[in-house]
């Protein structure tokens, strides 16, 4: 480290995103991207926006991307918050909602961001075991607490809290915010936005990057209260007044706005998820129950770790977490009909009868 | 305020950034944009990652552009920080490198973006006057401190602070961070860049918003000892992951590789800044010397508030600035020709000899 550092920076253990590798041949089934290319609408819009008009600041509240997520969901502009991505928005969450002398609440399995801001932040936090099918239990969120964050379905496992159960949890929890992070929410889940009227401690976010087919173009949202939303914004307007550049916003906004497309590209994430589960089953592999765009999958007679090496000599590449509970699982994205076909070929092969 | 937000979110007074009119008929000279539009080649890179491939995550590393901005200044990509925005660079160099529990030093007439910062992270700061021609005497920073940051040239006033003068200070202060903030470097003034290989605490942030003409696609960089870009890469993975999207990582590799637009353009612009002042001059302002793509000047008979309000209803907005010291003085951007000739018009009718 460097005495110029502040001194929490040398503390610091980074997020590691899945890899982005250089070579296009691979079967890249690696960072749960959409299959499928964003809606025809956005790239149209974007293409509108590449010109000379680049050289003026965008709207550094994306209006038009507020209001289009606002129709969408039949909520107010106001209980609506944009950033660069959804990490950008999650990180804005943890530092002005979540600071609090009381630890933050997470699964013990789940997305591996989370503690990588509260190392950021300065945040305590307290990880509550999955049960034995890797499921949320909100029973055990039911102690004190400075926040609580889960992804629904929770990643990497794709299990789904089913919209009753958060409702149970924001009936005895309302006193601290609850941040369900729905970026995989459009391939099997339903929305807890329909909640956010009733509880104003409940923040939703969510991402561009998966079901709307723009991870190449960093828009995520928050849907809440507007206390909670202008918690987001004070934070924003005293980090980046900007965040959002002029391309993103319209190219998101019209991805909003193109319900057809959105609808039929999940479906058919859906359907290729329910023909892969069953491929792998019969190829001896357990599945958990997935409501996302990649499923996790362990083998029991093949070493997780060896199967993702196996898998990547033949140019596919999957997510392997070397973790406790879940280092013999395997984090596969849906792709086309032709990636899975290619995943399964070469998994056929590697998980042969002895 | 909310019982939900973390407690230091009230205190925090946001930023605010000029505005950005709904109306395309006005003469926008309040926000530093460039009269210019991008360079073609950056258009044509950009238009070119408009497509399917959106629906993949960026280079979480930006590589493409760091070896640009290398290649541009002759420095390793390892000296390289890109992100979302000089503001984000901003942000994340005041908390991974200002938090030594001595104060930050700044200018009082300065970037007003600055003390936002402070307050996000819970920095102390001094503010240091300039002296009485609005300039920086790098002297008073000789003090003990946590960090030292100015805009050079500085903003609002343009002046620029010459090399030899920023490299005094490094010489006597070799304890703490000196960020040298370059937004407007390119209108006038040499970059410290030259500096950084003798000077392993310097660190220098610029834009692409203002000589390269891409305000509307959110891009900026610092370049520094490899020790200080590790602390901002550090704070990044820990925030997000992949902060600029495919389109600003290409359009913006463009833009610095397309020299021969760039110093075309800066010169236009510097050539029409020389003939707006000795305009301005000649109806009786005082105007400072500016090295940027703007000038800041006041009337020795006429409010600044006053002509701020009387160029607005003749369709021109300029920022000004209710603030001690400046307060009356106008900052005003460098528009095209037609622009400038339309603002001087409309002083010359505000300013005539009573």
């Amino acid at each position: 480290m460097s005495r110029f550092w502040s001194p929490f920076v040398k503390d610091l253990v980074p997020y590691v995103p899945g890899e982005q590798p250089k070579l296009s041949k691979l079967v890249k089934l690696n960072t749960n991207e959409n299959p499928y290319g964003p809606s025809p609408r956005a790239i149209a819009a974007m293409q509108e926006e590449v010109g000379d008009d680049l050289r003026l600041y965008p709207d550094p509240n994306g209006e038009r991307l507020k209001q289009a997520v606002a129709d969408y969901y039949g909520v107010q502009p106001n209980q609506v918050f944009v950033g660069n991505g959804s990490d950008e928005v999650l990180a804005h969450a943890f530092h002005g909602l979540f600071q609090h002398g009381r630890p933050l609440l997470f699964p013990d399995v789940t997305y591996s961001f989370y503690p990588v801001y509260c190392g950021l932040y300065g945040i305590a936090y307290e990880t509550i075991a999955l049960d034995e099918q890797f499921r949320i239990d909100v029973a055990d969120y039911a102690r004190p607490n400075g926040g609580i964050i889960f992804p629904n379905p929770n990643a990497p496992t794709g299990c789904l809290l089913p919209l009753d159960a958060i409702e149970r949890l924001l009936q005895v929890n309302c006193d601290s915010v609850v941040l369900v992070d729905e970026a995989y929410v459009d391939f099997g889940g339903q929305s807890a936005i329909a909640l956010i009227d009733r509880y104003p401690n409940l923040l939703v976010t969510q991402t561009l990057s998966k079901s709307r087919s723009l991870a190449g173009l960093r828009v995520g949202l928050a849907v809440g209260h507007p206390e909670l939303i202008e918690a987001l914004e004070r934070i924003k307007n005293s980090f980046n007044s900007y965040p959002l550049d002029r391309i993103a916003i319209a190219g998101a906004a019209a991805a909003f706005e193109d319900r057809a497309y959105f609808e039929q590209t999940c479906q058919q994430v859906i359907a290729s998820r329910e023909q892969v589960v069953a491929a792998m089953k019969a190829l001896g592999f357990e599945v958990l129950p997935s409501a996302a765009n990649f499923i996790f999958a362990r083998h029991p007679r093949h070493d997780a770790g060896g199967l993702a090496a196996g898998l990547r000599e033949q140019g596919v590449i999957v997510r392997h977490f070397r973790q406790p509970r879940i280092e013999q699982f395997l984090r596969i994205t849906i792709g086309t009909p032709e990636q899975n076909q290619a995943l399964l070929a070469a998994l056929g092969g590697l998980c042969q009868p002895a």
